[in-house]
């Protein structure tokens, strides 16, 4: 898995049926040190996570282990929304908790 | 998933049977900001896009989670023409309406 | 999938069972440009398709949906002889039709 | 597989009802000389593996193959503390013995 | 499936039961050239190959293809020992053939 910003979202009207009704992402990567990396993925959401929240994604099969993403031509997948993490000892990103979680 | 721009087609008539009937494009990648970035790949479409579109695509194993692409050997599929994105409350790009899109 | 030429063979006697009978070439690694691009990959073929053509291959789990490589330990596959591609309305490469092509 | 140091934890709290009760850690790559090299992923940890530890991980679907991560969304597993290896008949890397495993 | 040679062992004792009597090797990549490479890769034997031989390997799900590593969470194996290879007619690489092979 990997961390990343939502950043945006994607719009797709005409597309394949079988992803209807999942919201799409872009998620910018993060580096373990919190700062901007190179990359970015347009992600499936799993959780109800909205946009500026840093989260965990993961790619590939594994992005369609999730009921909503079961049998779906998805490669990335978020799927959690990350409270904290520490690299060394250091706190390196903590979640401002007056933010709001957009749950859908 | 990524973002790329169709750019092209590729013709192959000699090919594994399971290939028959599908439509392969090159698609160029394209970053989050809008600007073209580095790289291409060969996709089958699932939803009739044309060249010159900008859609949405996904590699590895969810290439061959549509109907079109079931247990073909097929490792990218451009399953979405995008509408829209935007970063950070900037919009990056909007389809233009009067394209005609090659459905067939 | 790449788009790559057909550089060369290898040889491998002492190989697990499941890789026995299958063609193994080098193939480069070609740009949507036309131009050679870094990287190379050792794919199975499952079309027979020789030294010096310019194919398709897929990588993945996806290399092991043709019957030639079901269930065996392949990530690469050649699974098509380009006949022509374009980028932008110019054709970046027509097939030499007087080269013969290798059938086994 | 890759060679990586568990260097952190990642928190999360909101996340997909399959990742409940797994561990996961920030892991910084290796080089196969030992040295730090670039790139990280977020790994669970299948072994009972702890923060300073080097150890082996797997990515992709391969990931899943543990019992502890079968049908969930993780792209990244940890399946080994590494003890030692080398390079050329050179010893690289040697765990050191005094340290303590935090197997929970 | 990329070239590699095998330059080392690597040892875990502490690692996922899956894992029992697996032989784990350090492969760092060779080029389509013969030269050393970027990368490396730990990759499980299922040849009976030894360190100082040149070898084919794939990754994946694709690495889970053999009887050694069937439902193992392992992602690149080692599935044979490269005799030969050419590149445009010239012969890049070939075994030493007075050179032993460990099968164990």
């Amino acid at each position: 898995m990997l961390i990343g910003k939502i950043v945006g979202t994607v719009v797709s009207t005409h597309k394949t049926e079988s992803l209807e009704g999942l919201k799409l992402y872009v998620v910018k990567n993060i580096g373990a040190d919190g700062k901007d990396a190179s990359g970015y993925v347009v992600a499936a959401d799993s959780v109800g996570s909205g946009v500026g929240e840093v989260v965990l994604y993961a790619t590939g099969s594994s992005a369609r282990q999730t009921s909503v993403t079961d049998n779906r031509p998805v490669d990335a997948i978020i799927m959690g929304v990350i409270d904290t993490w520490d690299i060394e000892g250091d706190t390196i990103y903590t979640k401002d908790e007056s933010a709001e979680t957009a749950d859908e």
